[in-house]
């Protein structure tokens, strides 16, 4: 058994490679965050990882106009496997899309698909800002890795070139769906989440998929629930059903065992 | 099989009791919200609900100053049963509150109690603004009732004066927990969900958590979740598995079985 490893409060996300002893400046995002927001001093210890080095742990060398240096020691957690779950949804507003992809973040996802159906009212999306919320989730949820922030397609498209071997989870307002526990029961293995905008699909998008053969049409149950909330309460069920969710917090419990 | 009936846009939860063709006069909040939020004109369409009679069809007779006398039509749904299910929270920061009581009226929670913890930061409860907020969200996802705001208690206290017949689904963060699809199994009946604050329970109070024989701890996964995203993801699982999540949105697919 490897011994016990306390949580490190402030875990950050890089680009770079991360090895024992390296050195590594950050940009002016972390370093505003390190030092002007969290007010950490020089020698503070954090936390780095980047999703294909696992987690290493790190010392706040110096800072310098727009820069943080940071001294990496010894490697906290390897790399490990994560779910394989996207979540492609319409954007909705800003509030509650942010956090939905925070929710998102937390509940697992691999990568973040926006998707323009016929009702999506907003017109555009910032993947910066979304990257750099999923960014701060992982951080806080002690995931390893970042949810990837896709280019917006339009829902023809996403369909037309959707892999075969993923079942789409979809949930269904008009009450044609299977009950999603039922529905997700047997699954494993690569799965997605689609939702709609504030306004539902229309009856064409309804149709198209109704004929997808990797469509899953699913119930959430007998109240109408607002496109996040769907979102959330899918992801969360997905997870506890047919993903990772009998799986326990790793860090946390090892913590706990060194107190027993 | 009677006509399907079409969703009124505009839902609103009321105090006094409903039946066909009685006239009802509405406060300056409700007036307010019909008249320069929505700017509905005399006339229009609405639909009442109290959690007792049901919802009834209902049009604008006209505003006074701080009031709005609506005429009711039809019985459009009778009263029905909604899930036994309780939130027991510990309150977090408002934000992200408001979003939690939103979406745990969303998803069918009959009762909302607010619970000091040790680590809870937030001294004050406003429990108007939450019902406030709960009722709006009702009117919204469809439901006939809305849930109750409880006067906050203390930790403590919940536990001694607990419900024994009540299950009191706990997320636990140590990695203690069965996972909680597992847990839920079998389960139905009177159930409640349990969560802290942004900084977790306190040993003393997982110990009494512990003891407790009414508590089930669970696990949400490997990732440690916000106390806002553990609520939702909690009741959202606890509906799928062991709640109302097998039933279909009533109004949009077998509209009005219940009408004659």
């Amino acid at each position: 058994m490897t011994p016990p490893v306390a949580r490190i409060a402030t875990r950050i996300h890089c680009a770079e490679p991360l090895r024992e002893a390296a050195r590594i400046d950050l940009g002016e995002g972390p370093a505003h965050y390190l030092r002007h927001v969290l007010r950490l001093p020089p020698g503070a210890e954090i936390a780095l990882f980047n999703g294909q080095d696992g987690e290493f742990a790190g010392r706040i060398d110096g800072f310098a106009k727009s820069r943080v240096t940071i001294v990496l020691g010894a490697c906290r957690r390897a790399p490990g496997t994560e779910p394989d779950l996207w979540l492609c949804f319409a954007p909705i507003k800003r509030t509650r899309l942010d956090a939905m992809v925070e929710k998102a973040t937390e509940l697992g996802v691999a990568r973040l698909m926006p998707v323009f159906t016929r009702h999506t009212v907003m017109e555009r999306v910032n993947r910066e800002r979304l990257a750099a919320i999923a960014a701060e989730a992982a951080g806080q949820c002690e995931r390893l890795s970042v949810p990837v922030v896709d280019e917006p397609v339009a829902f023809e498209e996403l369909l037309a070139h959707w892999p075969a071997d993923r079942p789409l989870i979809t949930a269904d307002e008009s009450g044609g769906g299977t009950p999603i526990a039922g529905a997700l029961a047997g699954l494993s293995g690569p799965l997605a989440v689609l939702t709609g905008p504030e306004g539902g699909f229309a009856r064409s998008e309804l149709d198209a998929l109704g004929r997808a053969v990797f469509v899953r049409r699913v119930g959430l149950g007998p109240r109408i629930l607002r496109a996040d909330t769907a979102a959330i309460a899918a992801l969360a069920i997905v997870q506890a059903v047919a993903g990772d969710g009998a799986r326990a917090p790793r860090s946390v419990a090892q913590d706990e065992d060194a107190r027993d």
